[in-house]
């Protein structure tokens, strides 16, 4: 009888290859077979054993992805068959990441699951811009949403306990509906003035900024044509992202509209 | 004349050196002088580069601190000298890090910074237990707060925004007011009911957790005498700790109260 195999789920961060854990590369390094998102970058893949087998199993915008159940179903298959899967995910496992969903199913199963945590993109577009996420007297706590909704449902966030302007917002996956979320947010009573960062593809070589405002947001995230994944931080610690002087590719328009 | 050093504020994680990036490796390795918190672990600072100078700022609970301002001029003088200053804090310096006011003070003198994020307790406490901030039908969101005040200062926690079913509650600093929070909560509609994680030195050899109940939590977590830092997750999630079946050191009595 063949021995049970085990699947490592792994948070492959936002992109630059640096901002991996020594315990994702290791995990990857033990991998038979590895099984990843359209999010992770070529730069990571490279890492992947050449013994490895690599299995993509993005979800692209509009494309037809990989079931959630066949991504379970390949991942239970490779294990029960003696095999070391990584399972690498853009970000962390654990924040919108399903890595406990996918956990779960094999759990169920008699599978061994073991974690690597990875920088979710909020930390990822902080370190990049010196935007923090928390800063005394600006914001005192932080809430991470997904801007996403599966076509055909409504985007049914709560917008009065989202509208604080005590905690920075950030929001995942949001860029088609930040439009609809800024107006939310205005209309349950935030400041139209509160700024807000959206950083596109962060850390990547593809990363671009842009600063703008709650009551303009929707139409410079448009005319600038950033493309996903885009991360969006909403609140006045937004302020001190000219004052923390990183260099970046930025958004031109946008930034003229931040400092209308 | 001599050059401006640089500065490096750096996440060095939750304490297992192992979720360390690899940006913060190289960057401590460039490193002439590190400044460190008390959190950080003397595992990750045994990968100080021989050379370099060692100077604890770290805050212990009710002794006596290295005053926020005595930090800022320590990273600015040495800067100044033409140093690569490393400053390690635990987990992420954007993250309730303080690392945004220290770079304001560094680059209003002309000093530049860079960056490392580091895994933050919320996502260390997750990767370590298999409860993930984030789990579709159990938390749309995740909200990150702090827990802890100056001495003689109110906890002033906004109850009626936080006290929310479908947002995962993440609490650092809080294990002095995990009852006034729990109480907070309760009062303002959160159901007596909803399962606590506290989890202390996560990612340590002295990690140990306990699973409670929001009506039950403040007492538990005094029974079982759990040591700062300690990391509280609140909400439905919370309910997969069992299921996820991630061995652990657990406080027993705790475990008792959960299943009640």
């Amino acid at each position: 009888m063949e021995a049970l195999g085990k699947v490592y789920l792994i948070g492959a961060g936002p992109g630059d290859p640096e901002l991996l854990t020594f315990r994702a590369m290791r995990m990857l390094s033990e991998a038979d077979v590895v099984l990843y998102d359209r999010l992770v970058s070529p730069e990571i893949l490279a890492f992947c054993p050449r013994r490895a087998t690599r299995i993509p199993v993005g979800k692209a915008p509009k494309c037809h992805p990989v079931p959630q159940e066949r991504i379970n179903e390949l991942l239970l298959h490779h294990a029960l068959r003696g095999r070391v899967v990584a399972r690498l995910k853009g970000g962390d496992p654990l924040v919108f990441g399903r890595g406990s969903e996918e956990a779960a199913h094999l759990r169920a199963h008699g599978v061994e699951v073991a974690y690597a945590p990875g920088i979710t993109a909020a930390q990822a577009a902080a370190s990049a811009t010196g935007v923090p996420l928390t800063h005394r007297g600006l914001a005192g706590s932080v809430q991470y949403v997904t801007g996403h909704r599966q076509a055909g449902q409504v985007l049914d966030l709560d917008w009065k306990r989202l509208a604080d302007p005590d905690t920075t917002l950030v929001v995942y996956m949001g860029v088609a509906n930040i439009g609809q979320i800024a107006i939310g947010l205005m209309t349950e009573g935030l400041d139209p003035a509160t700024p807000v960062l959206a950083v596109a593809q962060a850390t990547t070589r593809h990363e671009r900024r842009l600063v703008s405002r709650l009551d303009a947001v929707g139409r410079d995230v448009r005319d600038a044509e950033l493309r996903a994944p885009v991360l969006f931080v909403i609140g006045r610690v937004v302020a001190l992202y000219a004052e923390a002087g990183i260099p970046g590719a930025v958004a031109a328009r946008a930034m003229a509209a931040a400092h209308a």
